[in-house]
């Protein structure tokens, strides 16, 4: 497992992480959003609300818990948005080749 | 205050209350409906998302807490529900005259 001590980050690889975490974030909202819409405006009958209201608090859930900020993590975080399709493989060229290799054999897990 | 040993209820009555109750529910379930369709298809940001998320826990909690069917509150439900417009006069007079009264007098506090 690969723990904080193992990898260094470099100020720019940090602030870079966090961009495209924003990033991907906003493209896995804006996906949402879309969606969401699309299931409300097909609704006729209130348990089906109740259904996407279960559904939004497992997706909330599940949002605040994937884009964990930790360094330690980061790898594994950018491992699961590519894997997603959140991400691109081009979109980590900001990070040196080591990283970029670990984040592409982690993602094909 | 009320308790059920001094209101007694006819079947009639009870089966009654039941069925206005579930015609008030899927009024407030049909406003509830058209509103969050209306609010969701104004979105643009995740964030306004949430709120509408956050707005729907406390409006399922609070219809899940309104609808109480113990015979018990049966009265103050109602009352509640006139108050709200969510059930019309005319539809109470199913009851007893001593129950609409009660139910109209409790409607104006």
């Amino acid at each position: 497992m690969l723990k904080s001590a193992e990898v260094l980050w470099s100020e720019v690889e940090t602030q870079s992480a966090y961009a495209l975490f924003q990033k991907a974030y906003e493209r896995e909202a804006a996906g949402l959003l879309t969606m969401v819409q699309d299931k409300t405006s097909q609704i006729t009958k209130v348990d089906d609300l109740w259904k996407l209201h279960d559904f939004l608090s497992a997706k909330r859930h599940e949002m605040d818990g994937k884009y964990d900020q930790r360094q330690s993590v980061i790898i594994f975080v950018f491992a699961q948005l590519l894997k997603e399709g959140l991400v691109k493989n081009d979109e980590l060229s900001f990070l040196d080749p080591d990283k970029q290799s670990k984040i592409k054999a982690l993602a094909r897990l």
